[in-house]
């Protein structure tokens, strides 16, 4: 019932861990640290400050198929709380981050500071993630993505990336969708491959969004047209500065 | 490999516990009670009699982030039946329910009896639900709402509750949906923040709801507009009385 | 903290078990297998030659209501590669597979060969799927539904089988969906209950299917309506062969 440890993980000071857990070997876990129960931390990962990592979750997973030997440990950094039932791949990099309960992040995707990342939410490979975003409840984030700072992710958003739907001429070329700095996804929007929401663009809840967002713009509808401007008072720019 | 039950934890008669689980300290357990391997029951959970527990499933976790220690240990009540992978926070209530695999019922959630909280589901926090209300399969609700006796809601619907998409002056006020009694969404539904359908009000599949649903109405359609009144055969009031 | 294996499990050459893994009485494990850590293996699973089954994964749980005890065990058949955190139910029958993370498959489920089930993807009861059918991340099949050779599902697809949305009168005559071979669903669309899609149809990402869609006919929108017919390029009959 004890975790156990393996004598090549390395500890900080005032580590706790919770009941059957697992510290694979090469393993380095930073100070003020809180692991759950039923963990699995595998080979090699390396973990900052102040981490919290809730029960049943595990980190550094390898990728399943690929090239997954070639794959860096995952590294999670300062100030990172992750729930419960969550999966992190190796290749993973967070820092001062909030993951609720299971969420997946798999490999080679970076995620910024200050981000929340829901429950549920699937974060597939190679996705590049910048600071202050937040993705709610469930939302899909298709591989080859990109989410610019201050970008928001309602729940149940859903992405795609292969514009041929499995029947490409090989090799396949995926596109991912590319949130620029400020744009919004309202909730259980389907984006198809490849498109584009400009700086603070608006995505309203349940459209179907078959070409870019224009900069600052509300679009609705299936599929989705631009429908007026976001208004000034949503901004970035005209926004109360935040508490830290 | 067998289960760690803490000295201070009471269990009633006839209890199972199945490998590696773990039973905190005061927690109560009732009477003909089986609980899976790998579950995890945290610290002063009360269970009632006739209950099942699937595996790996996590009952009484502390909320994440605000004031979680102040939050009432989980009351899990008689007859409730949870399937395998699923997270209960403290602060939820439930009798006499049955709750699939791979849900998560939040902090401050109750549940009346005789209902189904399908597989994925995600309750969120602070959420009121009435009795014989069925939830299908990944239906996410969102934090604030109300589900009254009879609702029904199909897989995959979803709910929001930030009518300012994260970019509200502070403080933000969120709004959950609320079905009132014998309300039913269909699957894949969209609901906007705020929303409520009415008494036995009907939202078919695929639909996204931006007004309120009128009493005994079916609406439909981007955005869903009344289209006729629900089947006579369908009234709550009609139907053939349930085996008990 | 070693893995429990029942005295009366029988396991091939060549088997690897993580840690807090339990494998069940009467299990049959072949060779060249790799089970992981936490891992639970029910009672009379039997499991073929070269598998992987990752981290906290459940295979041949009991059905949770009904005739549960008739449900013949799980049969995990050769080269079946399963990730961590899925549950499979008794009575699922899987051969030449990849299923991903987070993924359920209930009783009375037989898939094909060279299928690929992905991240979160839910299959419910009494499913038959056929060869190379790929089931994006988070797709959710119901009960009763057939899918057929080469069919292909995006992420987040929703589909149902409840005609009456739970007032019908009784007894209740489920319809699953059907994909005919080489029939096509796209991202996020939603298919009512009984809905046939024929050899090659194609739904487009966001729609909502209320009528059978035609053979090798591209539909879409809300409700779907036929829109052209699938380009000659995509059809099986012309597509290069595959690699093996």
């Amino acid at each position: 019932m004890n975790p156990f440890v393996h004598p090549q993980a390395r500890l900080g000071r005032n580590v706790r861990i919770g009941l059957f857990s697992y510290i694979g070997s090469g393993v380095i876990v930073g100070d003020d640290v809180e692991i759950g129960s039923h963990v699995i931390i595998h080979d090699r990962t390396w973990i900052g400050d102040r981490v919290r990592i809730g029960d049943h979750t595990i980190v550094g997973k390898a990728p399943m198929r690929g090239k997954g030997e070639n794959t860096p440990p995952a590294r999670i950094g300062n100030n990172v709380q992750i729930g419960s039932g969550s999966i992190l791949y190796r290749g993973c990099v967070v820092e001062d981050c909030f993951i609720a309960d299971l969420a997946t992040v798999r490999e080679h995707v970076v995620i910024g500071r200050k981000c929340v990342v829901g429950r549920g939410v699937a974060l597939e490979n190679h996705i590049h993630i910048g600071d202050r975003v937040k993705l709610e409840t469930n939302a899909y984030i298709t591989a080859y993505s990109r989410l610019e700072d201050d970008a928001f992710v309602a729940p149940c958003v859903v992405t795609s990336n292969d514009p041929f739907a499995a029947r490409a001429p090989r090799p396949i070329a995926f596109k991912g969708v590319h949130v620029k700095r400020g744009g919004r996804i309202g909730a259980g929007a389907v984006l198809l491959p490849g498109v584009t929401v400009h700086e603070e663009g608006f995505v309203a809840a349940g459209s179907v969004v078959t070409r870019d967002v224009p900069v600052k713009t509300i679009v609705k509808g299936v599929p989705a047209k631009p429908y007026r401007t976001v208004p000034e008072d949503q901004w970035l720019s005209n926004l109360p500065p935040r508490s830290p």
